[in-house]
């Protein structure tokens, strides 16, 4: 039976890989009148399975959605079907350490006045535990 | 303002566009313990933006959070940056027409026992609103 599960340390070890090499990630949040809600989006700082950094507008819903309930789950999957799952909290920061840290000029795009852009936004996905699935139906969960 | 907005049969006509091109959908729901939960799934068969049909194992843990509430949302992206959402409601089937309704034989390699393999599972989304964003931003809102 032990064969047919990752060690904690395993899955957490393949969920981190997995979450470096895909572009797009897909968090979920408890959105308005009870019914779950989802997007795409792309993270700007990964440090292991432990943070993960996004940006967002401040016009954006999730904004309001996070701030009324910081629980999410972010959620990749790879073309050959392995999947991982974070399960964590969202902190919306505005202070300028936070937007000094995830700033790249990629992001001038989205936000012409920089780091300093009244619409920027920070959001610190906090893990608190995760799942790793490979291929081949293996499965694993862990802590952080 | 008008200009920024699609009217809902636009928006409803470009989301079931989406729709049908993208090959996996990404479908949230409410999870355990008050956090919303998201796993990549694969259409099975369309009807416009009204219904998406999908099987399941009944090993998942999103049958067991789907009959405790079947509130969810579906949502694909392109690599545009193009994307539309779904709001509605699942429902775990288990009847041989809707068995029938969905079979197809590449579902053999994940259900051996055919369309009455025991483990198989129909779920039916019918959707009540959606939403689509084009990829230069603009953006709007439907109800079926």
């Amino acid at each position: 039976m032990k064969d047919h599960q990752w060690t904690p340390k395993e899955a957490r070890t393949k969920a981190e890989k997995l979450l470096a090499s895909v572009k797009t990630t897909f968090m979920a949040t408890n959105g308005s009148y009870g019914h779950p809600n989802v997007r795409a989006m792309r993270p700007i700082r990964i440090e292991g399975c432990e943070r993960v950094w996004f940006t967002a507008t401040l016009e954006s819903s999730k904004i309001i959605e996070l701030i009324k309930d910081s629980r999410a789950t972010l959620y990749g999957s790879a073309a050959n079907r392995s999947e991982f799952r974070l399960w964590g909290n969202v902190s919306v920061l505005d202070d300028p350490e936070s937007r000094a840290f995830v700033w790249n000029d990629e992001l001038k795009k989205f936000f012409e006045g920089g780091p300093e852009d009244p619409l920027l936004r920070v959001l610190r996905f906090d893990v608190v535990s995760g799942m790793y699935r490979g291929k081949e139906g293996k499965k694993g969960n862990f802590k952080i």
